[in-house]
């Protein structure tokens, strides 16, 4: 194929899973390549570049265990360098079409190189919190209600009993029970003096998802107030807004990104995306540093095998792409430390919330107990 | 229950679908309960304003015809007043578990009046493409690859003919085929130069979906080059991020919201949104003038009542928050405008994309056939 001057002739792919027979899922594969991108009636689509790079092109198309399984390729072009674009040719219009799963994609460095990924990934973040080799200890300020002045207090016995990180529960944002600049203001600071008491390197992440130039500016808060990470609600704000905070370098905080409301991409096994692809390779080209989702056993309902899919996509490689923290959690009792453990080995955040509180009304004694069941495995291991 | 001072009392109420037998249902109502406000072990969620305001409550619940409906109450408050906020509680962590789909949602005044909505509205838009009383006429320009000139070239028989509202194809953003400021200066040209020949009062819409800070500076660069409003897909931008460009008094353009990537929440029975509320209630609160979404009988596959459901929620009462147009496309056909006309009535745009290019090679005479089909239908109604 002649190559046009305006065309590089480099293509990413995308691999679908699709659900129905030959003939529906090959008719399915076809109707990829145009609505993709030009969305033009197939005899009209003009020939020459559009025609010959525009289009999507089926690389390949397999059966698979419950349909078919195609690899489609798109000219680099497409996405105009932008993430929001590159999204909506893997995945914009067909999200609305029935059995269509994004199985895999495949991005070739000319691609890669337009993002810059998170900005500390985990050894960025292991640097921050002290050099441990051990799985991190992270858990969440709630339940939402509470004062700033009641969360502060709370984050201090956190930082007291050894959690290495302390978010704030992704439904504080800015209710009138705890303002997000007194919160801040105050968390932070709670830690600070813990630290300054046990040597420890903990850090305060709060929640600053909100509408764009609202975002921006709690990052900016947050930074000043001297907070040593951001929650952010990708799903709600948008994956490119994350990708925004984490290449402005007046913030550069670690970006710790919250699963809410972006379920529905992953629920469904005939529509969305693999768990690997949407909080391992997408929330890395978004720029999280660590991705938060359910632990199976909790109270969702991934499966071991999703966890591990969402393990691979945090370190597999990606051209300068760092590799990022998986960090399991919902429903998480101290008890299951072990299980996870043996499971995720050390490159792992273990958030456990409402578990830190149930094991007994001494919170900095639980968390110590949590961080001693680790140090234990640690040793043992 | 004795009000707290720093709570209004004022609740929210949304119902969702839920599957299973009644005990799985029920149990399921109880945790959203808990899961989107305090996410907190149950025994240990503090007494007073937290048990008795910030936790949710169950209003009804009660059989339906693929399981149960449950009917739950939130504090205002939760929410901060923001729309992220919002949307977190009605459907954040619970996006991520089976079988809980939102069907509706009842906001009181002291929600509603945090919202303007859209700018423009049915009337507003009305009012800016010349007052007309029949359905409007909508398409797109495709296919992604043409030049700017080329483009322009079609906007400008596209409004010759006849058509209201010419919006760049959603896969538009700024590729090197057509950049977007050359694009949005050449389109917009060529409709105005296409309404002093004919009298008409067509618009061009480009497409500013991006990311955020450059969703801000195309919508900006389209209003300077004197477009006629902006299409967004809040798919890939975020909700809120579609209502803070409705907000922008800097910007005051009527906004065509894209179902690009937002297929998720509504392609599931057991998982999402209703397609009343996404597509007609959340738009109107994230300030979308115009909806589109899938037509029934296109290449989509939405049906009928889903299609008269979304027309629903997008005049249904919501206190100040104005009537939005309904924008039915994908795969229609030119033929199918009196069924479409016999189905929504007056109060819709027709968009037709593709299906203007295949009658024939004249696409002015395509256009105005379009309209005639449509002038004749309203002539005999």
């Amino acid at each position: 194929m002649k190559k046009d001057n305006i065309i590089s002739g480099d293509r990413f792919y995308v691999t679908y899973s699709l659900s129905g027979s030959e003939v529906e899922a090959n008719a399915k594969a076809k109707d990829i390549c145009i609505e993709q991108t030009v969305e033009f009636p197939p005899p009209l689509i003009p020939v020459g570049m559009i025609q010959g790079h525009v289009l999507g092109r089926i690389e390949s198309f397999e059966p698979w265990d419950e349909g078919y399984k195609v690899k489609i390729s798109f000219a680099i072009e497409t996405t105009a360098n932008e993430l929001t674009q590159l999204l909506n040719v893997v995945f914009g219009n067909i999200s609305i079409k029935p059995g269509i799963k994004v199985d895999d994609i495949e991005l070739p460095p000319s691609l890669l190189n337009q993002y810059n990924g998170p900005r500390f990934g985990r050894e960025g973040l292991r640097r921050i919190l002290g050099d441990v080799e051990r799985p991190l200890l992270f858990t969440a300020l709630k339940p939402m209600g509470l004062s700033a002045q009641q969360l502060a207090e709370l984050a201090y016995k956190f930082a007291l009993g050894g959690i290495d990180i302390i978010k704030d529960d992704h439904g504080l944002t800015d209710q009138c029970f705890a303002p997000f600049n007194e919160r801040v203001r105050l968390c932070t600071a709670a830690v600070a003096k813990a630290n300054r008491e046990t040597g420890n390197c903990s850090i305060y992440v709060p929640n600053v998802t909100a509408g764009g130039s609202k975002l921006i500016k709690r990052a900016k808060q947050a930074k000043e107030a001297g907070a040593g990470g951001i929650l952010v609600a990708p799903g709600l704000v948008g994956l490119d807004t994350m990708r925004e905070l984490a290449d402005d370098d007046s913030i550069g905080l670690p970006i710790f990104s919250h699963p809410a409301f972006i379920g529905s991409y992953i629920i469904s096994p005939e529509n969305g995306f693999s768990h690997q692809v949407l909080f391992g390779k997408i929330m890395r080209l978004a720029g999280a540093d660590a991705v938060i989702y359910p632990n199976f056993g909790g109270r969702f309902s991934f499966s071991q095998q999703e966890c591990e899919a969402i393990v691979q996509g945090t370190h597999v490689s990606m051209g300068t792409i760092k590799s990022i923290f998986p960090a399991p959690g919902g429903g998480m009792s101290i008890e299951r430390v072990p299980e996870m453990h043996r499971v995720y080995g050390n490159d792992v955040m273990f958030l456990i919330g409402g578990g830190l509180f149930q094991r007994g009304p001494d919170i900095v004694e639980n968390c110590r107990y949590f961080r001693e069941m680790l140090n234990l495995r640690c040793t043992n291991a």
